[in-house]
């Protein structure tokens, strides 16, 4: 491709909002231009990496029997009132109506049309099983789209289904998936953290996350120094430390009028004790019902987990007229004295039996010294509530400690089972061996594409520019030259009409000075650099720079091939020793 | 591919409403599944031959200089409202809401968009000229899908955007992209007959659509029998033959009372003289102002026509209390004896000043004869508004013929001119070589993926299913075995290795009796099925059928590549003989 008749208009300046590395690289390379918030038009150089990710996502999920398929952005909200995400989710799920009034949903995922199609079609076991996956248009409206492509409004997802006759068959594949997506991101250059992941709205019995630990990411995991465990926020768990009293006959509870005293400071400055001494009470209304959590002091609620234990599908902080109404104060919360059938009470797993807390009172100005669990009050749901935190001990290995880090979800894998194809979801059967009718088992696996394409360049980027990964570099070369003479022109001429041939070629023929077609290659990040220069000519030899190393290495027309192939064989990725699941 | 491991599930019954060989057949071999009106899943052969189009336009596109892009479907309001088509373009543009009430179209084309891509990113006379494209998810809210993919409201297209410096400019790239058109349509196997165009609510100076003639379309076309000439209904003229009053002075307009006679064929008893001695007076309401149209009596006003003519946005039939406002009478309309300055008048070129017409009496139960056209009212405003009929003789070569054909159109292409890029709409210029301001001038061409899909089975079929050209076959070849002796697999298993690693195979391993194989391969319509049979091992023979034709032929396992690739050659569209435009 000829620079000079191409789309490349790279911009010095960028809007003051873009703050990721990737969001403002990516504006100033000229790749994306936005249409609205998190809204984007892929212009000629990142539609070009967007098609590479497509194709590596192609042919790996084909490798693993997907077979690819397009399904509508419309999609009719009936089919997600069957499963009801219609209700659940709340406005990322864009609502509209046609002109005759019927409702349609601009579809987030495509579980609900994928299912239907799966009705209709599968209905032997020898139709199964089956994984189908598309390349396709997602929209969602996000509430706070950021960092360009990261968190955006409109975006190509990679959404694959598989369908199977029980579990165990969904046991068999579902290493396979994970692996391709292991190689996935491996070959688009980018080192992705398999953890363990919490299913949320897909709903679902088991999944990971495919993370990129980078500054930029919003989500949260953790890792373990030790063992292989990682697992996200909600999802996490670590050893809760457990409190040792001092021994001897526990002293009883007691009431201790505490005015004015409200925040844990100043009860712990008034208590003369630490965090982990305290019960830390918090109302919830979940899907409606006033629920209070109870984590010791020196632990935070996971709403997520909470939420999960409930199978709520709404938690919010319950408002103060909840409270009122069973005659709560908020500040003063306790699952103490709660008349029995009134209020659901979920305590975390580190309130133990054995050791005294200091709680609220459920009156103001009032809290309870001595409190004790099974004594003074009854935790028939003790569960995992809390968040992990950073520095915990890890459960699996019970030596390593928790780090909790930053990331950039790549990927998503889950095992759904029958959540779609339930009788009370889209009830989808299909007959065995036997003849007898045995629900769908599904499985659901998603790569967001513009995403990945930015996480590319959180990952590799320097001051200069963009660091492209070879595999999905819009061109694997640059020609520049240097200096305006006709033979240089003409040397580069025929060096580009020699490589295009064998490699994706962007050759700049521009007529702009040295420092501007150099900068440009640099922000562009295009992987090797040829260089046609006098002085090179003269001297009977190329300049080749390689963007990730800095690497200039220097060879005669003659050795060009030979050290380009060389180059491609450093550059590509490696495979080897991916962290990959037994098959 | 192994057809028991594919996703191929062909019905023998579809929807009633299905009547349109594509939609019959689509539906029928497991192409397409509805997921609502006009909203359809690609399922895995459907997708296969929409990548094969999207390959075929990618192909002739990048030939002619095009740079893909891909734009968002999620448009913000405020762009569309700039060019006015916000307010120009009915229901079929889907209007939606945020979750902040920001307004946003669904986009039907992208004319918007990629004018404001122009006018952040085209400067310069140097980035002049230059064509973009996509191939891109559009959503339209059509008042009536029909025909399966034949109308749809979402659907992939090819739309291709080009800017140029100037009106030349332009001119000398039209004809590139009418003959990529003409390409793209032969490639597919589908017989494109390029005709002018009215421009419609694209605007601009000048266009053609690219039809393919056929019962299932629902648009109309006039062919001329002798020359080239070819226009869609809305562009179409014929001559229109003169009327020859006796010679003498013609006698002075007269009032006749016609109590009780309203329709024109009673007018004709009541006269005693033919159709065209009448004028027809139509009354309609142009962006919100009274128009009266009048044409001879033989002949029909074209709504587009006249709309173009009064440059109207909307134009319907004006209600009775327009007429009222006006005292004017619903069928006794009439352009004589109108208070001047009052009623715009626009007539019809068919309607010549030298003959005798009886008209309406703009009054109640009255006629008046011997109208005059000059003399008894004035026509400033004579053009031509009146739909070509069938049979009228040809205006391009005077000698023809014109024949009015059913057609679905495949193509679009325009010359938009300044249409987008004028000041009052969005205002894009560049700097030319002498540092001058000057508008940047724009061309879009557009291809529906989906209908050009329809349309090739519309023109290729039979009664036993689809006969896809070859080109944009799912699978080039099907193999079937029959019995299913070990020998017969074996053979058919070593055949299916060897030729996948030159064609496209679907292997058809199914435990189905022959009946079923043979019949689904007719319905799917690969283009050549080799046939393994236990007879057929025995003699060291196979059958090769080509499907177009229903030739059978035989060979040895030797031979086999050889007659595959002759088959092939026989097969691949004929580029030569298209009607090219001269570049």
């Amino acid at each position: 491709m000829r620079y000079s008749r191409y789309f490349v208009h790279t911009l010095y300046e960028v809007p003051k909002e873009a703050e990721t590395p990737s969001h403002i690289l990516l504006l100033r390379g000229c790749f994306i231009y936005p249409a609205a918030a998190g809204v984007y038009s892929l212009l000629p150089l990142g539609h070009r990496v967007a098609e590479k990710i497509k194709n590596i996502l192609r042919a790996e999920l084909n490798a693993i029997d997907g077979i690819e398929v397009t399904l509508p952005v419309l999609n009719p909200a009936e089919l997600w009132k069957a499963t009801k995400r219609y209700y659940h989710i709340g406005q990322e799920l864009w609502r509209i109506r046609d002109r005759r009034d019927r409702e349609f949903v601009l579809a987030m995922t495509h579980e609900e049309i994928i299912t239907d199609i799966a009705k209709k079609f599968l209905r032997s076991y020898r139709d199964l099983p089956v994984m189908l996956y598309q390349i396709q248009t997602k929209i969602r409206d996000e509430a706070r789209p950021r960092a360009g492509l990261l968190r955006v409004r409109e975006f190509f997802m990679k959404d694959g289904y598989s369908f199977h006759p029980d579990f165990e068959d969904l046991d068999a594949y579902y290493p396979r998936i994970y692996n391709a997506y292991l190689r996935i991101f491996a070959r688009c250059g980018v080192t992705a953290v398999p953890i363990e992941a919490d299913p949320g709205i897909m709903g679902g019995t088991g999944s990971h996350e495919f993370m990129l630990e980078s500054p930029s990411g919003e989500d949260r995991f953790v890792v373990c120094s030790q063992c292989d465990y990682r697992a996200n926020m909600e999802k996490a768990t670590g050893l809760k430390p457990r409190r040792q009293d001092p021994p001897g006959t526990p002293p009883p509870m007691e009431k201790v009028p505490t005015p004015g005293i409200k925040t844990i400071a100043q009860l712990m400055d008034f208590f003369k004790i630490s965090e982990e001494h305290f019960l830390k009470t918090v109302a919830y209304d979940a899907d409606g019902e006033l629920v209070l959590a109870v984590v010791r002091g020196d632990f935070n609620i996971s709403p997520t987990k909470l939420a999960n234990h409930l199978k709520a599908v709404r938690l919010d902080l319950a408002p103060e007229e909840a409270l009122a109404e069973k005659r709560l104060h908020g500040g003063f919360l306790s699952p103490v004295g709660l008349e029995p059938g009134t209020v659901r009470v979920v305590v975390d797993s580190s309130v133990d039996d054995g050791t005294l807390y200091v709680a609220g009172g459920n009156q103001v100005d009032v809290h309870l010294k001595n409190v004790l669990c099974g004594r003074d009050f009854h935790a028939p749901e003790k569960v995992d509530i809390a968040e992990v935190r950073d520095g915990d001990t890890c459960t699996a290995c019970g030596r390593g400690k928790l780090t909790i880090r930053k990331g950039i979800e790549l990927g998503h894998t889950f095992k759904l089972g029958t959540k779609y194809t339930a009788p009370d979801a889209m009830d989808v059967t299909y007959l065995d061996a036997d003849g007898e009718n045995r629900p769908v088992i599904m499985g659901c696996y998603g790569i967001g594409v513009e995403r990945l394409m930015a996480s590319a360049v959180e990952q590799w980027h320097d001051e200069a520019g963009i660091i492209w990964p070879l595999t999905i570099a819009p061109f694997q070369i640059v020609i520049t030259t240097l200096g305006k003479k006709t033979d240089v022109d003409q040397a580069a001429e025929e060096l580009y009409r020699e490589l295009t041939s064998r490699w994706e070629v962007l050759y700049d023929d521009r007529d702009e000075s040295p420092g501007v077609k150099l900068k440009d290659a640099d922000l562009l990040g295009i992987p090797i650099r040829v260089v046609v220069s006098q002085r090179g000519l003269k001297q009977g030899r190329l300049e080749v720079k390689v963007r990730r190393s800095g690497e200039v290495l220097f060879c005669s027309r003659e050795e060009l091939p030979a050290l380009l192939e060389k180059i491609q064989a450093d550059l590509m990725p490696e495979m080897d020793g991916l962290p990959f699941m037994p098959e």
